[in-house]
C-alpha cells in the first residue's frame, strides 16, 4: 500500500481549517498499516509465509467443510485470480489440497492435515503478536476503541 | 489485501477466552479496508485514477521542492520498482515530468501544472469523502480515537 503519512499529517496540523476527520483517517490508516506491515515481517522471518498465504489458510480453517474456490473469494474480498495463484503455492507446498466435484467445473479446496497444524501454530502466533503490538491500549480503551469503530460499520 | 474478516469474527464472537485486542484488530482492519475500497472505487470512478497514483502525486504536491525517485519511495513506503510505474504512467497522461541532475544518475520528478491542478480537485474530492464517511463520529469521537490511536504510534 503506497501511503504518503508523514508529509500529509505534517501539512495539515499547520493549516487552520478544521480537518480533523481527514486526520483522524490519516491516523487509522497510518495505524492500520504500522501493525500490518510487522505481521508481514514476522510471518516471513518466522514461518516463512505472507499475509495473503495466512489469511487464506485463515478461511479454510474456518469454514464449516470445504470450499469453492469461489466462495473462498467471496471471503477474502479480492479477485479469483488472485486466490488461485495463493492456492496453488499452498497446494504445492503440501498444505492445501484441492479436490473436484461430482459436477467437474467445481473445484473445492481444503488444508490438509500438514495446513491445519501449521494454521493453528501461526494463528497463536499472530494473537500474540497482536497482543504486544495493541498492549499500550487500556480494558477502557478497548472497550472505547470498538464502540466509536463500530459506529461506521454503514459506512458507504 | 485478503482478509477473511468476518469468518474469523464470528468465530471469536463464540469463544469464551478473552480476544478483545485481537477483535479490535479485526475492527481496525474492517474499517479501514472497507473506507479505503470506497476511496478507490470512487478514485476510479470519478477521476479515473487510483490510490497508488493519487498517493504519489500527493507526495509530489506537498514536498518543498522536486524529490528524487528514491525520495519519493522513502516517504510512500514501497520499493523503487512500484513506484518507477506508478510515475512513468503519471508522465504519459501529462500529470509528472521527469529531470535529470546534473549528476546524471539521478532523476527528479515533480508535477506539471497540469498535475498541480488535478491534484486540488482530488484532494479536495477525497476530504469531502472521507468527511462523509466519518460523518456518524460526533467531535467527542474524533477527539477520542484521536488520542487512543496515539498510543500505538510506537507500534514495534
Amino acid at each position: 500500500m503506497i501511503r504518503d503519512l508523514r508529509k500529509v499529517s505534517e501539512k495539515l496540523e499547520g493549516t487552520a481549517e478544521n480537518h480533523d476527520k481527514l486526520k483522524l483517517w490519516l491516523r487509522l490508516l497510518t495505524c492500520t498499516i504500522k501493525v500490518e506491515n510487522l505481521i508481514s515481517n514476522r510471518l516471513r522471518a518466522q514461518f516463512d509465509t505472507t499475509l495473503p498465504r495466512f489469511d487464506v489458510m485463515a478461511a479454510l480453517a474456518r469454514s464449516e467443510g470445504d470450499l469453492t474456490m469461489g466462495e473462498l473469494s467471496k471471503w477474502l474480498l479480492v479477485s479469483n485470480g488472485n486466490v488461485t495463484g495463493v492456492v496453488s503455492r499452498l497446494v504445492k507446498d503440501g498444505l492445501v489440497e484441492r479436490r473436484r466435484a461430482k459436477d467437474r467445473r467445481i473445484q473445492y479446496v481444503r488444508l490438509t492435515a500438514t495446513g491445519r497444524r501449521q494454521f493453528k501454530a501461526i494463528a497463536a502466533a499472530h494473537e500474540g503478536w497482536i497482543n504486544q503490538m495493541l498492549d499500550p491500549l487500556s480494558d477502557g480503551d478497548v472497550r472505547s476503541l470498538m464502540k466509536q469503530l463500530s459506529k461506521l460499520k454503514g459506512v458507504h
